[in-house]
């Protein structure tokens, strides 16, 4: 009669360490290790690392930082365990670990406002690559107790839904900050019931499935996933505000690459600027940007308020008292004649080409809501055989809606602009 | 400078009633004639019946009431004409009531577990009819005062807009609903963002019209509504305890039309049973349905579990005691050899093939989330011509979208089924 | 290293049956015995017996369920316990099991508009004692399989923070009606964090004791609870609701002694009317009153509108068009002046002194935020030794506190009230 | 028969400006004038000033900052006046706008942090002062359009109600900060119901009420501030977190008026240190103050990690990562002995009794839930005579509960503390 009673006291808990968090409650921690990584300064670190970069300009409440991401997609990894332990998914306490791990440091690699600064300060490197350089760093520290984390990090573990969780169509990661961000930007149309969702998990030849029954919450998570980046991730104005603070970060190392600037060797761009060309990165180059949050950047901003250089000046003070630019949006390239017809205001005030390209400027964005091709959302069918979820839904138009997105935007300065 | 104050007491409030509502908080109500309205019987009645029918047997929480939805689509109202007004659309005292009466209205005419009952009790008249017939003999007593109400409802009144927010594709009567069946049954993927969607209202031409920056939130309304339709609103287990209540009141027809069931000229059923067999409906048998309430159904049910017909009293109690008969649900209707099939068993306990048939039956729902022929979503773009939203949204199959879906059910007992 | 992993299926789960729920998301049902309890008609039946009887008249979103709530405290019920079992707290299988049914049936006993026809039906017996008789006839009906359950229910197991959570000043019951009733009024401000105050739950020498690092919690829980009584459950309009539900069922009773209304033996009051005066409460008594449900008020309700009687035509029509009389609240009792003046315009219109008396009353009601005497709550502090809230506590005036409150009211029609 | 339409537009409006508030939805900008102050570069700064200083090391969601706050005082502002206005109240367009400029800068003066720097940056000035000082300047900036606001702020202005709004023991800024920090720190218990609150304004004789059905959310607020107080605002860890802040600047200070640290005269903190002595403020550091923001502050401990000095760069690793120091909080003085015992293990690292106090350190802390003698809370009862919450409410001692509760901290290093 008595037969589905779920939870035992495996091992005594020597200390309960709780987080508080807005959205679930407390999250818990599990292990000691996990403890310890979370304390580590590295970690510590993200604690003052915006998840959402300068999108706080447009939604106020958006100021949550990667710490909590991380501590939250580390709890939904978490119930996702249970859910499928609950199911006779054999998960031993090991890989239950590293699983907890992988998703703790997936974003380790972030800097500064996250995205924002990806594409400057150690070009050509991805926050990802960075996050796996930095969990190989702790898994010396630890004395490879990273091991397992870093096969299902890097998708070598043969578990594939191990790493399906960390990084996939439908992860953790995703689950943890869609809802985040839906969350404190007010943009309730984001939020996704992530419960729901969990409960339809299943594995199956170790790939992560999904039961049939859950397909309306997949394709509410899909359009979830789609709304927040058109409405919120891309929206236009925090889009130019990130993309004036990727001018002005490129500003500046042309200032110094041009020798008009000299940095001092305790600049905190010092060695991300100076290092040596080739491709490897450093330990110590690493360490240092490391060191780099937020508040780096924006205490440069404020120093060059006062700057020599009128484009720094300028643009530092349009990030930091909201004085964008106009933004246009459409889905055609702009046209090169509209570009100049807007940089001639700025010629009649002498000011050259080159600068005027800092304030007048055009580029493209894409987003692709779902990927066909790779780690395709499986659905369990009664009949066994999982099917890929573009094959059951009839009315997505899966061709259009798998095509990355583009828009082009132009950017130049309102009418009043003074510089 | 000081230009744009918003709030200024028009009239003294005597009295400021307020309702209590778990989702909006407070609903005010604004003039003295929707309060006389509210505490007619008529409207009070809809306090006894429920607004999902028998969904609460699927998700427990759903025993909320027409009542409070009328309210709540009110409520909407308000804040719909709020904005409009707010962006300059006259709108004038009168029309402001109306509009609110209109929409508050507009359910009167639903009977016991709302849908669930509207095949069977007024066979051939729809709840829409039949609110118009209340709200006509409403007008009578209330002395003309509901003429501009009844032009709106009925769509006659020449600002098209006005009728647009109370029936359309987006209207406050779905604005409410969606969200409040989302809020009671917990599937939060049904939640829409009310305010957002209304702050992108706008009129032209006196059409309703959405500014093309909300274009996501429709997105979702529309995916909402979707998924509230197949998760929700045609749940097969909801289904499968609907088409029992259903099949209970036929069969209850059936043995008094066959005269096996005399009724006395006191039951609740009679003036609806013996009404004359003409299109009309009379004042009287409308007057005695509107004293028709859900307890009435449970009271019958919960009679019939001790009914002399086998049928009668095996369909209450699969109905009270949630012993719900198995339902297969496909996109292709069920073969007739599978009906017979299933019905063979019940063969073996000397039961009729008619009798059978309300055991063991199949049928067809549909459900169509856009309809792009009448009354379109319109967007308004900067150039200024509204676009039909069909148009606009590419991602979409529309094709697909806006053609109804029909999914086909078989119901028939579990395995151990006793009569 | 690797020390405080969790979970681990100790059983394989044959089937998973989840409940949706508007509070929690889901509610997970873990044993088969469990399972079979809620499937059985005397559990079913709570899904159409009002939790908070009339007080959707005031609160209009108030209509759920005892089933709900049942399911709900279960639920907490299951926190509890894994929270308990965390901190090294051993509990058994068959316990756990025992202490989530003991919860699951604790309101079985209630009756239609659960308290408020508690006083009438089944005169002399209160719904605690009604639903230990109905758990006693489960536990034959399954063999003793609910023996443990019951020496929990009536607290003589030796382990008493087991019956603790079941029932006391702060046990799963109430975590779930407060949470649960603030949800579905709209009253937020009765909504408690029920996952802190589990958080801070420990047991000590087999009694149930609070970590002192919860204090708020428990002090904002025992203001919660005090303002949901005053605010919400004594709400003067829903207690005049109330109490005229009280007086039409003593009227019909009074008219069925006094032998001028005549029941037919299928009415469903007859068995409670005419049942032996003795004290004991026969099985087939306890088996009708079981099939009673809102269902059958509201039934009698509506057709007592026609009833040749004044009095129960009068107050039934107060009820169901919510057309209440006036209720005056005051510290001290009326004056019976008050009451006879009040009483002397209904003379006017020849109503009998008797007759007045069903419309014109006043009485007292009661509430005791905290009991300093029975099953204090107590606080577990650093130097071990529990210690009573109320010792704690120096802002709140315990002595005023722990003295139930009495309010006296007084109900009378309104100025234009027509028979 | 119609008579209580309330809303007209009473200008057009030419945009409408709406902010995203996760806790609102959305905040409207009602006129130019408050757009232009939003605008400011001194209103802008406080998107970059933490709400809650170092809570966050606490409560990692509790990011939010005086901008949001700001902007939600306002919008309950705006509530209140709607409720004041619809009950009857006069308040002229001028009043209504001068009130929400009152309310949106009554915070402008808050340095980095918040509270937590108050006490060092500009010792000797509170941040009300300096609110009052800055208001003053953006008044000649715009021309004395902010005279009216000023007169509310400063109590000066006959309608006491108006600055009752902004500053009293239930204020708008209060409603706002309680919502809000309770909101981002997931401390539910502090969540309050502002709408019933709003809806129970009253004026009396110029003088801001309360209905007295209103009294239980009064309570409720009361505890809510009460619990948020204790639980939150002053939790021992980030007590000790901001604690350790001032022990740093405290000690930076102390270096360069020792003259052991040399301030150029571009250092952030360079004009304030260096400012004449006398009492007055000029406006030349005013202005340098309102460059100040968190990030200054975090990089000035970020530099320190490398500081010369241990204290500094002891101190400094401490916050930066959450190495915090262990505290103990008690209702009693700690005796100085402990703290001499406890500074003992530090001697044997032969560190001076004067540096010892940077980290073994004692003090205390101390919350007023209610002040019984300026601006009591006001009941409006059905006499007419406002009455003192005080007088009104029994079960509360309030001699107890009006008392300032002192509490007594002692901060020492942990065990294994490294410098």
């Amino acid at each position: 009669m008595l037969s589905l009673i779920k939870i035992t006291a495996q091992a005594v808990y020597l200390k309960r360490t709780l987080f508080n968090d807005p959205i679930y409650g407390f999250i818990a921690i599990e292990t000691d290790l996990i403890l310890q990584l979370i304390n580590h300064r590295f970690f510590q670190r993200l604690r003052r690392i915006s998840q959402m970069g300068l999108s706080s300009l447009v939604y106020p409440g958006a100021h949550h930082t990667r710490f909590e991401h991380a501590l939250g997609a580390m709890h939904v990894m978490q119930k996702a365990i249970e859910v499928l332990t609950q199911k006779g998914i054999a998960i031993s306490a090991e890989e239950n670990e590293a699983m907890q791990i992988a998703i703790l440091l997936h974003d380790i690699g972030h800097g500064p406002f996250s995205h924002a600064s990806e594409k400057i300060l150690l070009k050509g490197k991805t926050h990802e690559e960075l996050s796996l350089r930095i969990i190989q760093n702790l898994n010396e520290e630890f004395k490879g107790a990273l091991g397992l984390a870093i096969q299902i990090f890097t998708n070598s573990y043969p578990r594939k839904f191990m790493h399906q969780l960390v990084s996939s169509q439908i992860d953790v990661d995703r689950l943890d900050y869609l809802k985040r961000d839906s969350f404190y930007t007010g943009v309730t149309e984001g939020n996704i019931n992530t419960q729901r969702i969990l409960n339809t998990m299943h594995v199956e030849e170790e790939n992560l499935v999904f039961e049939s029954k859950g397909i309306h919450s997949l394709e509410k998570f899909l359009l979830a996933r789609r709304l927040m980046y058109w409405q919120v991730y891309l929206h236009k104005t925090s889009l130019a505000a990130e993309l004036l603070l990727v001018k002005v970060l490129e500003r500046f190392w042309e200032l110094v690459n041009s020798g008009e600037e000299v940095l001092s060797p305790t600049h905190s761009f010092y060695p991300l600027i100076h290092r040596s060309s080739d491709e490897s990165l450093s330990d110590s180059v690493l360490l240092h940007y490391l060191t780099l949050e937020d508040s780096n950047i924006l205490h440069l901003l404020k120093q060059w308020l006062g700057h020599a250089d009128f484009v720094l000046r300028s643009l530092s003070k349009q990030i930091l008292f909201r004085q964008l630019p106009k933004i246009k949006i459409q889905s055609e390239p702009f046209d090169t004649k509209i570009l100049a017809h807007k940089g001639e205001r700025l010629q009649d005030r002498s000011i050259s080409q080159k600068e005027i390209a800092y304030f007048v400027f055009s580029g493209s964005i894409s987003n692709q809501t779902y990927s066909p091709d790779h780690t395709q959302i499986l659905l369990k069918n009664k009949s066994g055989k999982p099917t890929p979820l573009a094959e059951t839904i009839d009315y997505l138009d899966f061709n259009t809606f798998s095509k990355p997105l583009y828009r082009y935007y132009l950017c130049y300065p309102k009418r009043h602009f003074s510089l």
